[in-house]
């Protein structure tokens, strides 16, 4: 391979994820987004790193989304933006950034187009959703009739799944992704207590390699763990797991051995 | 009823999550804490206000527990208290604290305890699940040989689900509760967008109950929304569903016969 074919190394591209819904917080409807999500961005080579989860309070918004935006790469959020009284983030978003909103022509086109296509009515609580902060792009999807939108760094979503799973399609295409994140497990018939001290070790030694564990239970053979080892770099990933595979073998060696 | 019968309004009770994982923003495993938490929480009459996720890194954990434990109740956090190197929130939260943090002796019996009964090894890797902070209270849980623990207002439990789960119900007894919210929902059988503008009016008049829709799809029936009302007074809570069964009656009739 010559170094012409290696992408230059770029910064890393950071997102969060902002999650609106008193239903989230009430524990009344489970959360879907937050793990598609995350898996989503992680393939595109995006580095999720913060979540959470907020009422839908202007204030709880507004906060969120200026301490997340400064912060991050892009700010993601799912949810509020529906036909409903409580449904307050695109006028929250719009407060965060300064900016007037109102009736948006073109949500507006596509809210007739909808009307007309299901024989539902017009009204106060459906126009709602085509108040679009000034400056934003909107965010087509082909499940329902409202848009989401994108103002700066912020992208706005519905929070029903598929729908919101429509709009990151959508809008992904548009996104600044990093160089994609590779990432090994190895299965090590080990407890995790037994292999943490040696983990620790190889981490310190392969710094650009995230290594973590996941201890897991099979009624058969007991308490096992999984070693996961993420890089960008595949060499620098191919000498980490070789360094878990062999500490792994000495483990197993001695335990079979000694006791 | 007697107002003796009536207990005396109290402050609400409120709580925030913080989950800690790399492996849940990389999407590698999905979250089954926050939903399990909200919905216990809420049973208890507490009000879980914010969730937040964050990386196994000191600083966002550290920034993250100050600025929850200032602003709710009570704080709860899941995940990093395991054997290995990235398991690093007891120190984190010593850290916030501007407390020292050390082995604990309480927290070594008891491994010693578990080691004895699984037959597995003391190695510097599981000694270091029983540091705890100064001044910190231990979580007991039958499931796993290392303790959470309880420091000021925040609590600090394991990531895996059932230990975490066995950690709640330990410390929920001595938690200070609220009122317990009542709720009550009703399908609408019509549209959301059909009701949004009603069910704000009925929010604005019922300035105590809490009232929100959750769409969903029937394939025989098509669009139906449910409405959810929350209150902890349960005769506000029967004024406004009564409110709202009234609206939903004239909206149908308007419906069938009109249009």
């Amino acid at each position: 391979m010559t170094t012409a074919d290696t992408p230059a190394p770029k910064e890393a591209i950071t997102a969060a994820l902002l999650v609106i819904g008193d239903k989230i917080l009430s524990g009344r409807t489970k959360d879907q987004n937050i793990g598609y999500v995350a898996e989503y961005l992680t393939a595109l080579g995006m580095h999720l790193a913060e979540v959470r989860v907020v009422g839908n309070e202007e204030t709880a918004i507004v906060d969120a989304v200026n301490a997340l935006r400064h912060r991050y790469t892009y700010v993601l959020t799912t949810g509020g933006i529906g036909p409903t009284h409580d449904d307050i983030t695109a006028d929250s978003v719009a407060k965060a950034f300064g900016v007037p909103i109102d009736t948006d022509p073109r949500a507006l086109a596509i809210l007739h187009e909808w009307l007309k296509a299901t024989g539902a009515e017009m009204n106060e609580a459906r126009l709602r959703m085509t108040r679009i902060p000034k400056g934003a792009d909107l965010i087509l999807n082909k499940v329902s009739g409202a848009p989401g939108f994108w103002i700066g760094n912020v992208i706005v979503m519905a929070g029903v799944p598929s729908i919101m799973q429509a709009m990151l399609d959508e809008v992904s295409p548009k996104l600044e992704t990093g160089i994609r994140m590779l990432s090994e497990t190895v299965r090590a018939d080990a407890r995790e207590g037994d292999i943490g001290t040696q983990l620790a070790e190889i981490a310190k030694a392969n710094p650009e390699v995230a290594i973590s564990s996941q201890p897991f239970f099979n009624p058969q053979h007991g308490a096992n763990t999984n070693v996961v080892l993420r890089a960008r770099d595949a060499q620098k990933l191919a000498l980490a797991k070789r360094a878990v595979e062999d500490m792994l073998e000495r483990v197993r060696g001695a335990q079979s051995s000694g006791g």
